[in-house]
């Protein structure tokens, strides 16, 4: 069979990844997919003299991959939304199939690329986008499919799961940890889209597409990013039973969807629990199987090279097939989306985790679960411990840790807000969702 | 567009669960598939009056499925060797598709019954025969498909799981942890295919040929059952640092292949030593994206049915397709196998547990550790605790427990027969290899 023709727009580290993984497994490859996987043409924004591209065309304007007849299958690894979207829809239109690790993308324009691809008959496959190189995407959409699911939890962002397992494990506080982060390639020099938590937001977007067959909705996301987590509230969760861990939630419940990224206390004997440093997992509750996990890393060069030439076999082998016979983009029919709305975060009701500054006078703890209970929150347990801390005046405070039963985040704000009016607490609260994963491995 | 036809070869445990998940997610299924899966007939032994089989024609005959012209697609769920080979190859040679959750048929007569397909053109589909409702044969052979594989270690029996971390956890020996298992339903009454490990040996014989492209080779597999394991090797283990669990292995070597079946000691902050009870986990280590895990349910009606049903779909899509362009049933294009031997276990090389009676008098550990390092194997650890026995002329014995460093399984035994044929040592020594899972999360 006559090889497929790849386009490369992009030679980062995931683009030197591809060169590599198809070069050292070209063999292996064409043995499975039946055909040699041939990179016709790279681009990037300046030369790369110092990579060896025997045999490839180089240009620095990658409109041309998206122009040029003799490449069948664009595989884009630029990033960003602007001008990967311009790039991806111009290939559509010239009826290439492509390939992309862009979750930005796929989570904020993937409604309209979907649509194109759909009516040009070609395929976006996108594994690499969510969770690097665990074929997260291909098991949700494929390896389930006789599933009605019912969440996914992941850790999906290994930035700042390595931040808060290093905070963790060495007691020191973000600022180190996320230097340490830096030092490792581990973190951009500007870490906030993976600290800030719209990293996890647009995969589990993704997610939540082809596991409830919605459309793409990133703008219904709810994000919270890990910055707010200091080594005190690790500590505490500890002597509680938990790790702290910085999850993306996408869960059924009646009628609406629930869609959250926010860092969480985790029961330490869960196995998302025990997924430390930069490694991504992602845990999925579906009503025949049950709960399966999927652990991998979630980032680098060759992981994610993986996934993006393992779609690279996927189009290779879809390419002929009639397009009503693939599997669809988002998992569902395109005409059988459902529109469900995404539950709005004040809505959602989880257990939490409280820590306060409390004046050490008698009273306030009872007042403090007065307000809880006004509002029908009840409690878990509490932490008092004394370890008083003097302010300016030399008035006396000490910490109070509480751990709330399920409460509709509503209410608990309302909660909140009575108790940090009190002349006799200090400061804001600071809070954690918990996510107790019964019914989980 | 037309329903599909699916032809139901067996009503137990896992048929029921088809059934059952056809019923319920019929619709969510069909928004995935773009067109209805529709059960036209179902066989039995004898006839099932308390099941709902409305619209569903009963036959007691499964041959007639095989022959019936109203079916698309056979599902084979009567386990076993025979007839389940006959009626698969019936089926093909009537030009119809084929799922099966059959491990045996497949690690048995899975070359036979490929080329057969191949020749007719049909799929014969398989992921519910490795590890359940795991999607693992999917994960391997499609989405790690850029990988040039080194090993894949599993926990895919989960009786012998069970039992094992049974009696870790509660002390008893082998007979009380199988009656607990048997009670649960974890264990049939005839228990040897599951606790003497044929079972896994099928399942890993299934997942070496996805994993490196060569035929399947039940007969070269090594296999040893978790019967030899004591209470007593689970606590030593645990004071090392490990746990005990019931692996199937294999491993490209240069120009071989590891394939066996054995209980091993894991080190306890592995992952791997976390899957307890009958949960089931598989391990694949490759090149490109490093170690990835993949856990769930590795039995039941339900979870099993998820694969079976998630294979239906696959069929559904690929039915049109081109059989070229179609994954191929072993990962890599049948003309493209390669015929690699597997390795004798004698050549085998592995860290090992050893627990043997010694006289308590002394030289006797000086002497043992001469035998081994005769054969060029180090010591790494020891155990030698004063909790003496007395035999019936009330001779004093004491237990050793070392743990080796790699060693040759052709030297450990050679060192060992050696040890055993000494008067100071009483009886045989109880071994366990020990897979260090360096490299390994």
């Amino acid at each position: 069979m006559q090889p497929v023709r790849i386009g490369l727009c992009g030679l980062g580290t995931v683009g030197q990844g591809v060169l590599r993984v198809l070069k050292r497994n070209g063999s292996e490859i064409a043995r499975r997919a039946g055909r040699r996987i041939e990179t016709r043409i790279a681009s990037s924004r300046t030369p790369k003299p110092e990579l060896d591209l025997a045999g490839i065309e180089h240009t620095t304007d990658v409109f041309q991959i998206a122009d040029d007849p003799n490449v069948d299958v664009l595989v884009e690894l630029i990033g960003g939304e602007e001008p990967a979207r311009e790039l991806v829809l111009r290939a559509i239109e010239r009826g290439k199939h492509v390939v992309t690790a862009n979750k930005a993308l796929i989570a904020v324009h993937g409604n309209e690329i979907f649509e194109a691809a759909q009516q040009r008959g070609v395929i976006v496959a996108f594994e690499a986008a969510v969770a690097g190189g665990i074929p997260i995407i291909k098991a949700i959409r494929e390896g389930l499919s006789a599933n009605r699911i019912n969440w996914v939890i992941g850790i999906i962002n290994g930035t700042s799961n390595y931040i808060l397992t290093e905070m963790g494990e060495n007691d020191g506080g973000y600022g180190i940890a996320l230097s340490a982060a830096q030092r490792l390639g581990y973190a951009e020099a500007d870490p906030s889209f993976d600290v800030g938590g719209v990293d996890a937001a647009h995969k589990i977007t993704i997610l939540a597409s082809i596991a409830f067959g919605i459309p793409l909705n990133f703008p219904g996301a709810h994000i919270e990013g890990i910055t707010s987590i200091t080594p005190v509230d690790i500590a505490y969760a500890g002597e509680l039973g938990f790790r702290v861990k910085p999850l993306a939630i996408t869960r059924a419940t009646d009628g609406a969807i629930e869609l959250r990224v926010h860092p969480a206390l985790v029961p330490k004997d869960r196995l998302l629990a025990s997924v430390d440093g930069v490694m991504n997992a992602v845990l999925v509750n579906s009503d025949a199987v049950g709960s399966t996990l999927y652990y991998g890393p979630g980032a680098g060069g060759e992981p994610t090279a993986s996934s993006v030439v393992g779609d690279m076999v996927d189009v290779v082998r879809a390419m002929t097939v009639d397009p009503t016979n693939r599997v669809p983009h988002l998992a569902f029919q395109p005409d059988r989306l459902s529109d469900i709305p995404v539950l709005g975060i004040e809505d959602v009701a989880t257990p939490c985790y409280l820590r306060m500054l409390a004046a050490d006078e008698p009273g306030v703890l009872a007042r403090v679960a007065q307000f809880l209970s006004d509002r029908k929150i009840s409690i878990e347990s509490v932490i008092q411990k004394y370890r008083e801390v003097h302010d300016e005046n030399g008035k006396r405070w000490v910490p109070i840790v509480i751990l709330t039963h399920a409460a509709r985040e509503r209410d608990l704000n309302a909660a909140l807000a009575a108790i940090e009016a009190m002349d006799s607490i200090r400061g804001s609260i600071n809070r954690v969702r918990v996510e107790s994963l019964d019914a989980a491995p």
